[in-house]
């Protein structure tokens, strides 16, 4: 009898756990993915952090990024451009090769900078900009950019998804304010956390935050 | 002679005009319409112009707005929230019967408020704000929105493109920053001139400047 009760009840709590977790998995659609909004920030190099910071000066973390290592730093500079500058820009470590300065679209205007929608790293032919740090400033050839939108993925994300590595897609925003965002990279790497990077401006345009669905459409 | 000359001169000169406008009147693809980019702005009702800048006072018209008697005025108040303040917020003439303070999607987390994406008078039930102005300031009941993206035109241009009032569309947008915003509503009255009104930051976003083409899409 007793055995009996236990088998109805584990019977139950199976029943249950089924009903409870059918809406989660019927929203599995492996093309929604989570969204990551950047204000304008920067990373440096060696060389220029210590230009601005001091040779020897530790960046201190505030916070972890959501793509592995990545995170940000307490400490801000001010960048300058030949029409005005913006202060309190926010450093993202750890340091890079190269400096890469990623401003909003309308930053441009406020600076008198045109900066290219360029994905990460590409910086060829990308203007520079003066930046000021607490020990000194640097003038930078290039690396001025407006990050294009793109999407943070493992191969094996690419793969479940139906996409690939270097591919653009269109990324669909449901709401009042929602659209289709087209030309969106495909980056995919295995120590990449699944993610799609837009700016503040492209997630006002579209009322998206943190929490919206972001649906990837081929 | 003289006569055959003329003649040919004259058949010259058509094939001349007819080649020059031929790839005008190809682009002539009516669902494609001028963009017209507004920043934070606001109206005000005669009551609360008085209060901000006293009993009588005639604002400067600096510059006609595409929207027939629509103008830009030398006046700017600074707009505040419980958060904090936006200063140098232009004042567009004539008054209306309502105040109502149209500002960007990334200014609601400055001031502390929450701007619902709504088409102009469409004001009840939106949140209010403080107006700052020389001679006193206001605290209005309602009025604080987020412009909704919205095509001005004339009954006879809803015809030619093949929309009517009231109506939402599509607007589609070529580059590399490209994409569709959806829900944008269609304004036909009289005295409208064809344009498509986006906002700052819906412009940034998709690196649409007052020269690109806005195409319809139904």
């Amino acid at each position: 009898m007793e055995n009996n009760y236990e088998n109805l009840l584990k019977l139950f709590m199976e029943a249950v756990q089924t009903t409870l977790s059918a809406p989660e998995a019927a929203a599995e659609d492996p093309s929604i993915v989570p969204v990551g909004i950047s204000n304008r920030h920067l990373h440096l190099s060696q060389t220029d952090q210590d230009l601005l910071f001091g040779e020897g000066y530790q960046m201190t973390k505030i916070k972890d990024l959501s793509q592995p290592g990545q995170y940000a730093c307490k400490e801000t500079v001010t960048i300058c451009g030949p029409k005005g500058a913006i202060e309190n820009v926010r450093i993202l470590g750890p340091v890079r090769s190269k400096t890469q300065i990623e401003i909003l679209a309308g930053d441009c205007f406020k600076l008198g900078a045109k900066a290219p929608a360029r994905l990460s790293a590409d910086l060829q032919g990308t203007p520079g900009i003066t930046i000021i740090g607490p020990k000194g400033s640097v003038q930078t050839a290039e690396g001025l950019i407006v990050a294009q939108r793109h999407i943070h993925m493992t191969p094996e994300d690419a793969q479940r998804i139906g996409v690939a590595d270097g591919q653009t897609v269109s990324i669909q925003v449901e709401g009042p304010r929602g659209g289709i965002y087209g030309n969106v990279a495909v980056r995919a790497t295995k120590t990449s956390a699944l993610e799609c990077h837009i700016d503040n401006e492209e997630a006002n345009a579209m009322s998206i935050n943190s929490l919206s669905k972001i649906k990837i459409i081929k």
